[in-house]
This record gives C-alpha cells, structure tokens and sequence, in this order.
C-alpha cells in the first residue's frame, strides 16, 4: 500500500505516447488507493513555481482515460529545465522538497528522457543524503530511443511507424514523376541515429525504400555523398536521401551549421539543428542541375499521433504502471527499463535500473548496424525496429478531425 | 454500351484520392463491359512514347480494388507536360490519334487539375475538328482546389484533413513549453489559399487553431505581421502562423523570392515555391530575438493517404465513374462537376460543364470569406469546408505500415 500522495511530471520534448505513460502511473496510483496524483504543470519548472494540478480534475471516465492515450505531445505541459547541483543551490531544493511536504507526496515520478533521469538522479540522491523518505522514480521517454540500458524507449516505436509511413508516401509520391529530382528527408536526432534508421523500415514489398541512409555515428563526406548520389542517378530518375539533423563533417562540424549566422542552445547547452535538408538539396542542385528537395519532418515525427504503434502506447502504459509498482515497493532513484527476451515473437520485460548508471549517457546505433560504405543501415536493425511498429490504435475523430484531452488554463 | 476500349490518365500533381478516380473509371467501365481499359504510363508524355499498361494486368480481385483506393500519389505515374497547340504542331496530335486508333480506343479519360483540362479542351477540340469519334472527359483532380465551377475537387478534403489534423498536433506541440515560442506553418497553394484556409478547421472545443492564417489572395505586409505577432505575444508564450507558400508582397512578389537565388520554372511556367516559412520564421528571429521555426508539409499534404477523409474517396470514386457515365451517352470536351445542394445536412450532386469553360481559370478563396484585417478566414469558410473531411478509410497495415498498390517496372 502506497502512504502519502503521487506526483507525476513530464518533460523534455514530447512524444505521442507520453501521455499513455502518465495514464499508466495515474491509473495503477489510484488502483493502489493513493489519494491524490497531482500533475507538474510543465514539469519540474512550474513545480517550483507550486503550478499543478489534481488529475482528477481532469480524468473523470474511463472514456477520458482513452482519450489522453490519444493525446500527443506532454498534457501536462513539458519544460527544458537543468536542476542546479544541490551543493550549488540548495535553496531550488528546500522549496522543492517544502512544496511536496506541503502536498503530503511521497512518490516522485518523472517522465522524460536523458536529462529529465538528470533530475531523478538529482533528487533521488539528495533525499538520501537528507534521509527523506520520498521515492523518486524515472519513466523513460524519448523519441530518440537514445537512453543506455534500456533495450528501447517508450515514444521510439511511433515515432519510428510515422517516419516509415511517411517516407513510403514521400517515397511514392516522388517516383511517379518522369523527370529527375532529388529528395533530401531530414529526421530528428542529435547523436543518435535510431530515427533515421527508422526511415529503412519503409523497404517492403510495395516500397524501394529511401535510397541512401546517413547517420550522426558516422561521419558526412560531401565528396562521397556526391558521387554516391551520381551513381544512383544512372539508373534511375528520382532519388529519395533520409539524413539526420546531426550528422557532421569530418572536423566534427554539423552539415547544417554551414547554413547558419548563429546556433540557438538550450539550457542543456544544446545546439538547436535542423536545416541540414535544405542545406544538402540545395548543395546537390547546384552541383547536379538536378532539381532537389529538401522536406523535414520537424515536429510532425514527435507528436503524430494519429498514426501512433498501439505496441508503443501499450509499452508506455506498462513503463508507467510498473513505476508505480517499483515506488510501491520502496524503491528510488531507478528508471523503469525493457529488457529483449526475443526478436520473433517479440517479447520484452520490464525491469528497473540504477538512474545514476542511465543519466546523461547516450546509446547510439551500433557502428557494426550501419553498412560499410556509411550509407545505409543493416538487418540487424531491421529485426530490431521493425517489432517496435506493430499495431494501431484508432483516434477518436470528432468532426472528422483526432479529438484530444486537454487543460483549459 | 461503350463501344471500343478505354485508356485513362492521370497528371500533374499528386493527390491521396486520385487513385480512388482511377478505380472509378476502371470499374465503371468494365461494369458496362468494356474489354481494355488502358493506362497510361505518365500521363499524355509517356503515351506519346507507347508507354501504357493493360489495368487488367495488375487488378485482379476487389482486394485490389481496396488496395488501389488506400495508395497515393497517381499509380500510373504523372507528368507536367504541356500539349502545343495544334496548328503550332499536328504532328503530337497525328502521333497521339495514332496511337489510340491502334489501341482501338473511344474513350480517353484524365484525371488531373487545371493544366490536365487544358490537355483535355485541346484534345476534345482537336477531335471535333477533325470529324473523330474518341471521347475525351476530364476528371477533376487538385489538392489546391482552385479548377472553376465545380464546388470543390477530389483531392481537397483528405489534403485539407491532413492539414487540419497536422496543425492540431503541432499546435499541442508548441504549446507544451512554457517558453516563448513562434512556429510558421507553411502551406501549399500558389494563388489559392483554399488549403492554407484548412489550417482553420483545427480551431476546436479541444484546440485554439493556428493563431494568423495568411492567404495569396491578399497582400502580404511585413510590418503589420511583425505588429500582429507583437501584439500576440503580450499574452501568450506560443504563437502558430499558418501562411500559404504563394503569399506576396505589394510588389507583386513571392515572399519566398527574397531568399532564393534564382526561381526553377515548370513547363507550365510555374515558378517553384517554397522557403516562405522558414524566411518568416528567421525574419521573426531577428525582430523579436524570441526562438521561430518553421515548418513546411511539402509533399506530406498530398500524400497521407494513411488520413483521407472518406467523404472525398467516395466523391473522387463517383467523379471518376460519372465520367464514364458520361461518355457512355456520347459527351465529349466535358469534366465532371460537383453542385453544393446544401451544406448541412452536406448534400451535393454531380453534372458535367464545358472544359473550355474550366481550363486555365483559377478559382480562389472569396475575398469577404477572408477577415478584415487579413489575418484569418471567416465562418463562411468553415461551412463550406469542414463536411468535406469527414469521415475516415482506414489503411490495409502490413508490418505496421500502410501497403499501397504499385506497378513493378
């Protein structure tokens, strides 16, 4: 039995099966009869900002239940904040910690990805050492299927389903022209490739799939790039390019800073990407004549959730649930992980791991996974993904358009 | 009775429907027992090159049926080729009447927009004038929405849905951070703002729509957008601009011109557009020093095929077997209609309307539908569009990702 109340957050950047984790934890809390799971309003941020709401405000039906595993992007609102060392500023967690004694929560779980198992870890160690008795739990979330340990993240799989279809669409429409072209299709992914990796799942019965693959594990070569590009050109008259946002030149430069005055950073000191497409289509255009493309899925790749993997929401809810489960039974300072049991049949089991061990560490595509001349990738990832795709689940479509679950403040 | 064979075409283009017309035209035809229905291999310039399939050759169930109607972009492949006129060159004609005695064919049907129904007046009189039997009918087909006469086209609704459910979630998405934020959602439509006016469709008890809608039937002013977003900002964090890729400035020019080198031209002697957003997003940068991407559905909003609207399947199946209809009772230099009975309850009716009435004419957004102050679109537009993107036609998933019908060579 759970003592005390629940507090669940969301941050980073969202995903369209983040809010089918935080059904999960909801859910299980008030199976378990806790009394009160209070939502973060954008996340960590707004807590210290003592913004939160009483979840119960907002669920009142098993109907809206459905409906938030139909939402996309953070429902409770999402935030880019670093938590400063407790030794730097211990006054951020005197007022933390005040403002969740004041609300009698002693289960702490956030979702989010890399820096979001930042401050679990932060807040998980600091209760230890001021013998607090609050649980702090991290729920892996990520698009970019980049966190260590875990076999995969919650939010990769629909996100991975909506790149695939959508370059099967781009793939489809390109070709039916007679005339030549050129399609640069730029994925998310700083470091990590598994997004566009992703694009390769699109190669199928009815689909050649994109031409050329490039990842950020490995580095661009324009020259080659180039010459791959003039060597497809011979036999055929379009030609589709998944790139990553990240991808970088030899001297450790990203493609896409060539197109810009100044990079915009984050809290987290990140760089913000994107215009690498446009960049290489309009490179290839000059140099080909050919008239290229470049199309980026920005956004739309995070919160589509109208074609989400009905495996991924189910995978989300269960990271959620089994997070209550580890608080249940006193845990802390852990994240919720999957472990592979097998390819085919796909089976996975969850597991829980030391947050210390999974914060600010990033796992990239294994180097062996991408083919040797770096432009596409193997079927070992194929084997990998392609069960994280499997399965739909409808929206509830209102005058014609995916009805969501919404705060109206 | 038809008597002779069919041959059917699709060009310019693509669109999520245009494969549903095809089907139309196909059964159709073999209902009233027509031996071949031929397509052609892109459109009017692949068959002037003997380029064409026998439709038999790769339907052959009604699963396949399905199939066509659930894949987009044209399945016979397209082209962007503009006929001469006749007295300029016969010798396309002789070439083209040629190959269509051979292929004993009396009717000749295209599915396509404005510049198709040029093709078709061209053809249609040419035929009159030289005392031939060959039908020739247009189907209307367009993303844009702009052919004259006819209510609405094939095409617009599923285009129109994709984009009103692609705003929903990039507005959730946007609106999740509590940081400020503005995004430039870039929409196509050179002259028309019928599909950047959809965008209005995602304002819903669930959501606030785009904040500005920007269409190219009305001038573009840098300083009083500039003035607009300004104003917006006082009270929210994140602002959503919808603005077409066609939109101008006083002068007369593209807003995209400004940052291109130099304008690809299609045969039609289009310019290609496109960039808009991003120069609106990074013109915002540097006036409000706040953080603006921008976002562009390129090809993506005539290519979901995995979010039609259901209603604009039917409507594009029944325009394509009307037309057949039609050349059954001996019409010929006509397309297919459709006449708005009445908006709610949604009913409409199909006729036929002279090609030479239709080609080459754009028909554009209403200029009192657009608000005074330009910056959105009215009520008037809300009734006419939404009943068009109702209803849903669920994909055929195979491995997790929509399977679409195709010709292997």
């Amino acid at each position: 039995m759970l003592n005390g109340n629940v507090i669940v957050g969301q941050s980073g950047g969202p995903t369209s099966v983040i809010n089918s984790s935080l059904v999960g934890v909801y859910k299980t809390a008030k199976d378990c009869g806790v009394r009160k799971v209070y939502g973060m309003r954008h996340g960590i941020e707004g807590l210290l900002n003592e913004q939160f709401i009483d979840m119960d405000d907002y669920i009142q039906s098993d109907l809206d239940i459905e409906l938030l595993k139909r939402t996309p992007s953070s429902f409770l609102g999402t935030c880019r904040y670093k938590l400063p060392d407790a030794d730097v500023n211990p006054e951020v967690y005197w007022r933390l910690f005040n403002i969740l004694h004041k609300l009698d929560v002693k289960h702490f779980f956030y979702i989010g990805g890399n820096d979001s198992m930042d401050t679990i870890k932060k807040l998980s160690n600091y209760a230890k050492e001021t013998g607090s008795d609050i649980t702090f739990i991290g729920v892996p979330k990520t698009i970019d299927n980049d966190l260590a340990v875990t076999d995969h993240t919650p939010g990769y799989g629909s996100a991975a389903k909506y790149i695939a279809s959508a370059m099967k669409e781009i793939i489809r429409d390109a070709k039916t022209y007679p005339t030549d072209s050129i399609t640069v299709v730029e994925i998310m992914g700083r470091n990590a490739g598994w997004l566009t990796a992703a694009a390769s799942l699109s190669r199928a019965e009815d689909c050649t799939g994109p031409d050329l693959i490039y990842l950020p594990e490995v580095e661009f070569d324009h020259d080659k790039f180039l010459n791959k590009i003039r060597e497809l050109k011979k036999y055929q008259h379009a030609v589709v390019v998944a790139v990553s946002e990240g991808i970088k030149t030899a001297d450790g430069k990203y493609v896409c800073e060539a197109n810009k005055k100044n990079m915009f950073e984050d809290s987290f000191g990140h760089k913000a990407l994107g215009g690498t497409a446009l960049y290489l289509a309009d490179f290839l255009g000059a140099e080909t004549g050919i008239k290229s493309r470049g199309i980026v899925f920005s956004t739309l790749q995070r919160c589509a959730s109208h074609i989400v993997s009905r495996r991924d929401i189910t995978e989300a809810y269960t990271a959620g649930a089994d997070a209550v489960q580890l608080a249940l039974n006193g845990e802390t300072g852990k994240m919720i992980i999957f472990e592979r049991i097998s390819n085919n049949p796909y089976q996975i089991k969850t597991a829980s791991y030391d947050v210390n061990l999974i914060a600010n560490v990033e796992k990239c595509v294994p180097l062996d996974w991408i083919t040797d001349d770096n432009t596409y990738i193997s079927k070992e990832f194929y084997e990998y993904a392609s069960p994280l795709i499997i399965g739909e689940l409808s929206p509830f479509m209102v005058d014609g358009l995916p009805r969501h679950l919404f705060i109206d403040k």
